[in-house]
C-alpha cells in the first residue's frame, strides 16, 4: 500500500490495524560508469514497494535525497547538509506521528546516509527525552535497515559477486536498478576493471581517490537476472524484520 | 532524461548542451474522497517527463513532500516546515550550481508550496546579494511554475469542469493522476456534490470547514481520458514556457 | 490605539473587549529617484493608525524592515533573510498570544513580503498542527492584507494614475509618503517618463532591468492630496475588512 | 538624515561623505503604571534623530523590538528570542555593508538587550575571524551605546531624581517620552511610591517581584520639561561620542 | 562533588539534598606571553571544585571552549559562535532539568562569555514565558558569576598587582593557574612591561591593538603564591554566594 | 602537548612542525552501578595525553558532553542534540583551521558520539563541496577515532573479561576510569551479575529494558591494574594510528 497511490480515508482505514509505515530514503549521487545516479533511492524504493504488499505495510514517498556531500565533485549528485536532512526527517516523522503512527521503518540504500539518520532519530527523540514529563510524542520508534546488509542479500551477493562487490556503485545495486528499469540497462568499459578501496575525506578528495566513482567494485557485472534474485531475496528478509519491529515488545 | 535514471557521465555531456533543469515539486496530503495523497507531486513529476522527452531537458528527483501544514488533521498528510523545506531547496541549488547548473525550473503541483519556494529563492538569492562582491552563485535564476496555471491548461479544465473545478482535490488533478495511474482509479461518494468554498487558517480549522478535505470540486467527475487531454495541454504548455526561461536574457 | 503609547494597564483593559491587534509591516528599500526608502513601512502605518482609531483597534509597532533581497543593489535598501523574518514574526506572534491575543492583522505594505509572512503563518501554525494534541496555541488566527489591492484603494489608483501606476514605486504609494511626510515631499526627473516592467530574479538582475528602482511606473505624478485621498479609501476599506475579520467564525 | 525618508539616490550622496549609521534600537515592553510600551524604543529613536541632524548622520528605522522576555508577564509585553534578534542584527548590518557603511552604531534604550546585541556582534565578526583569509566584510566596527548611559545624562539624572530613579521605569525615560509626545503624558498612582529593587529570574519570577512592573523607580515625577532637558543632553553627549567613533583609528 | 566522578546512584542520592548544580564556564584563547591557553577555563574549574567541597555542590563538567571570537588572530584561541553556545547551554540546562535540577550556577572565568551566556538565560527562559501557560521547565534560575568579580578576590588582586592587574592575561588569572598547574609556570619577557589599555572589534583589530595579547597587565608578577591566596579567596566567595543562591527566595 | 597549558606562542612554534591535533570527545551519562558519570570523557582524555607526549600531538581540550540523550533517564546524565553538537564540533574545526590546523583526529570515547560526530565532518565538508571553486577550507580532514576499537584494546579487554565486557559501563572502561582516578574506585552490587543486551529506543526505553543502566557487562571486575595495561595498550595503538594519519597522502 502506497501512501501517494491511497486516499485519507484508506490511511485512516490502515491506521486501525497498524500504526507501522515503511520510509525508503536513498540518495541521488553518481554511481559510477553504468550506475544510475539514484541508485540508491531505486533501491530501497521498489524493494519497499515489495514488503507493503508482502507485509500490508504501508510505504511512504522515498527520500530521494541523502546525504552525499561527498559525491559532489561528480556533475549530477545532490546532497542535503546533514542538518537539513535532520529536520527533514524529524518534520516527516512528526507529521506521521500526529495521525496516530508509532513505528518507523526507514528502509535505507545509502551508507552514507547512516550517521545522519541515525543522528536524526536521537534528535527526535530528544525532545521527548529533554522535558521533565516525558509529553507528547513518547513512544515513537524509529528503526533504520540497510538493505543491502539483510542477511539473503549479502549471501547472494557473495555467490553472485564474490570479490568484485565492492562497496560503492557495486554490481548488486546496480543489478537491482536494472531489474527496476530494464529499458535503462547501461554499459560501460571500466577501467580499471575492478576499482581502488580505500577511505576518503571531502568531495575532492573522494574523486581524487576513486576517478570513476566506483569503490572496489567491477559493476559491468550487473545484469537484470541477478537484480530480479537480490530482489526477492530482499524483500523476503526485510518483510521479516519489519514484521519482528512492529511485534517487539 | 531524467537525473536519477543517468550516468554521471550523461550528466557532464548534458552540461555541455545546457545548463537548465526542471525539479517536479509537490505534497504528500489528502486529496478528499477519491483523491490519491500524492496527487499534488504526481502531477508535476509526469508532466516534468513529458517535458524533458519535449525539450530534452533534464529532470531532476521530485520533491514529493512539501508544505502541507493545512491538511495535517487528514490521516496521511506530511508537511515540511517552512524552514525545512527553504532548507532543502537551498541544499538542491547549491548542490547542483557546482556542477554548473544556473537555471532552475521548479515544476509544482501543490498551492501551498508557493509561499515558501518563492520564500527559499530569496533566501538563495541574499547570499550572493548580500556579501559586497556578489562572489559565488552570482547569476544563478529560480523559476517557480504551477502547471495548473498554464493557459491551456486552465482552458481545459474550464472546458471540462467548469464550475466545479474549485480550488483543492480538483477534478483536474485528480484526472491526471488517473491519467498517470490507471490502475488506481478511485470511486466515492461526494456528499455535497460540490465542496464548499473559502479561506482557512491552521489544521483543525481547515478541517472543520471542509470535512472531506475538498474545496470548491467535484473530482467525482475525474477520468483518465480527461487526465490524458490535461496531460498533453501541460507538456506543450511547459515545454515552450521551459525554453523561454533558458533562451531570456 | 498605538501599543507603543499605552501603558501595560491600558493593554490589559484593550483585551476585555477585543483579543485582535493590526500589525503593520513595510520594508526599507529602494523606491526610485523621489519615493523615499521608508515607503512601504509608511503606507500600511499611517493607515493601521487610522483604522486604529476608526476600529478601536490596538496597532504594534511597525515591523520596518522586511524581505528587500532584490532591492540591495541600490544604496539604503535593508534585508532580512526570509528565515530571519518567519522567525521574528513566531516570536511576534507568540509573545501577543501570551496575553491573549488570538486575531492578527499583519497590513502589509510589500509585495516582497508576501511569500515570506504567508510562510511564518504556517510555520506558526505548525507548532500545533503538528503536535498529537493540538496543545498550547490553538485557535491563533493570521491575516495578511496589502493595503494596496483594498479595493477602495485600487479603484482611486486607476481613477488617479490610470497606465502609470506600475508594480514598484508608484505614484499612489509615493503619493501616501507625501501625505504622511508633506515636507520631504521630493522632485527628480523620471527618465523614462514611464519606467519598464517585467520580472527579475537576484538583486544584480533587477538593478540591470530597472536601472532607477522603479517598475512601471511614473512617481512624477505623486501629489500630497493624491495621498489624503488614497488614505481616506485605504483607511475606510481595511477597518471594514479588520472587523469582519474579527468577527468571523 | 532618516534613511526611511531618503531616496537611494541621497544615500549614494551620502556614503560619498560618511559611512557611518546610526541604529536606534529599543524594545516594547511594559514601563508601570504611567509609562508607555515603546519607552525603550521612543527614547533612543528621538534621540538619534538629534543626533542625525547635529551630526549629519544617516539614521536607519528603529529596531523597536528588542529582548524582553522577563516583561511578557504583563500585557502587551513582546520579546526576540535573543537567537532572533542575533539574526535580525545580523542582516540588517550585512545588508548595509553590501552599500558601503562599515561604521555601525548602534543607540540604545533598553538594558536588556545589551547582552543579546553584544553576542550578536560576536555572532557577526565572527564570520570574519573564522575564516583563514579574513575576506568579505572585515573592517566593521560596531558599538552599543546606551543612551541612558552618557554622562551629561546621567549627570541630569541624579539632579532631577536622585534616589527615585531606580532602574526600570525611570523618571528619566519616562520623562523622554512625554517631551516627545506631549499628547500622550499620563498620571497613575504608584503604590508604593518608589519601586522595590532586586534581582529577577524570568517573566514570571519579575512579576512575582515587582508586580506593578517598576524597579525602584518614581516615575510620577516625569515631566515634559525633564525630557527636554535629557534630550538636549543625550543628543550633545551621543553626537559628540558618535563623531569620535568615526573618527577613531 | 564532581558529576564526572559520581554515578548516577549518587546523583540521585545527592538530588534528594539539593537541586543546585555549579557549571564552571570559561574559554580556549591566548592568554599573552605566559599565560596558559586554557587560563579561562582552568580558574573557574578549580575554583568550583573548592566550592563543591566547601558547599556540598555538585559540579558539573567544565565548559572549557566559550565566545572567543576576538582572540582568533592568536595561534591556538578556539571560539564557538554565540549562536552554538546558546544552543550548548540550552541543552545542558534542559538536560538537567530532566532530573530535578533547577538552580543552575554558572561560575564563570571568561568576559567574553558574559553577553552570550546572559543572551542564552534569555534563550531558555524564553521557552516558558512565550508559552501561555508557562508550562514545564518554570521555575529554572540560572545565575552568571564571574570569579574574579568576587570582593575577596578583587581586594586581593589590587593588593598583590596594584596598577598591573588590566583585563586581559592579568597577573591574578595567570596566578591562579600557575596555582593550579606549578610544572606548568612559565617565564616571558614582557615588552612593553605593562600591556596598552583599550577597546578592540573583531580579531584582526584587537591583534593589531594588543601585538602580544594583554591587556593592561604585567603577568610576569604572576606567582604560585599570589594563585593559592586568589584560590583561597575566591573559594571562600563563590562558596557563599552559592549558598545564598540556592537559599534566595 | 596541551593546548590549554600552552601559550599562544608554544603553538606558533608547533604549526611550524605540525598541523595535526587531537580533539578527545566524551559523554556525560551514567555508567551503571560502579562507573563514573565522566567515563567517556575521561577515557579518551587519559589516552589522548598519553598519546600527545608519545607522538608530539597537539591535544585540544575534551569535549566532555555529548550526544547521550538515551540516557536521560538517568540523574546525572547530560546530552547535546546532535544539531548542538554538529555546531559546535563546526566552530571548534573551523576556529582551528584558521590557525593553520588541518588533520583534526578526533579521539572518541562514546558509541552514541559515532553518528553525529559522523555527520558533523559532513556539514564541515559541505561549506567546501557546495561552492562552486572549493574555496576557503579545503584541504581539511577529520577522523574519528574510538579508543575502544583499537586492536590492541580489543585484545586485552578480551582476554581480561572474556563474555561480560558487554557495551555499557564495560569492565574496560570502568578500568580505565580506577586507573585515571585511583581514590575514585567505587563498588556495587551488581544484580544481575552480567547485565542483559539488546537495542533499544529513547530514553525511557532505555531504562525500561536496562534498568541500572549496564548493557551486557560485569562492570564488577573493573581494577585499576587492568585499566592500566588497557591504558598502555591504547595509547601505543592510537599513537601508532595518529601518525599514519598525518603521514597519509
Amino acid at each position: 500500500m502506497q501512501l501517494q497511490l491511497s486516499t485519507w480515508a484508506e490511511v485512516e482505514a490502515y491506521l486501525r490495524r497498524s500504526t507501522g509505515v515503511i520510509i525508503p530514503i536513498g540518495s541521488t549521487e553518481q554511481h559510477g560508469p553504468n550506475g544510475m545516479i539514484g541508485t540508491d533511492a531505486i533501491c530501497p524504493e521498489v524493494i519497499a514497494r515489495g514488503v507493503g504488499e508482502a507485509a500490508d505495510a504501508l510505504v511512504a514517498p522515498t527520500v530521494s535525497i541523502g546525504m552525499a556531500q561527498h559525491h559532489l565533485a561528480f556533475p549530477g549528485s545532490v546532497t542535503l547538509r546533514p542538518s537539513t536532512l535532520i529536520a527533514l526527517l524529524n518534520d516527516v516523522v512528526l507529521s506521521l506521528a500526529r495521525h496516530g503512527f508509532d513505528r518507523f521503518y526507514f528502509l535505507n540504500g545509502h551508507g552514507g546516509n547512516v550517521a545522519t539518520v541515525t543522528a536524526a532519530f536521537s534528535e527526535i527523540y530528544a525532545q521527548t527525552s529533554m522535558v521533565r514529563e516525558g509529553a507528547n510524542h513518547g513512544g515513537i520508534r524509529c528503526k533504520l535497515s540497510n538493505w543491502y546488509m539483510a542477511p539473503g542479500v549479502q549471501q547472494l551477493s557473495k555467490e553472485l559477486f564474490a570479490g568484485v562487490e565492492g562497496s560503492h556503485a557495486t554490481p548488486s545495486e546496480v543489478s537491482l536498478t536494472f531489474f527496476a528499469y530494464p529499458d535503462h540497462v547501461k554499459q560501460a568499459e571500466m577501467s580499471p576493471r575492478v576499482a581502488p578501496t580505500g577511505t576518503f575525506y571531502d568531495a575532492e578528495d573522494y574523486r581524487r581517490r576513486f576517478p570513476d566513482g566506483r569503490i572496489g567494485s567491477d559493476p559491468s557485472l550487473a545484469t537484470v537476472e541477478a537484480g530480479r534474485r537480490l530482489y526477492e531475496a530482499a524483500v523476503a528478509d526485510v518483510a521479516r524484520d519489519y514484521r519482528e519491529f512492529l511485534a517487539a515488545a
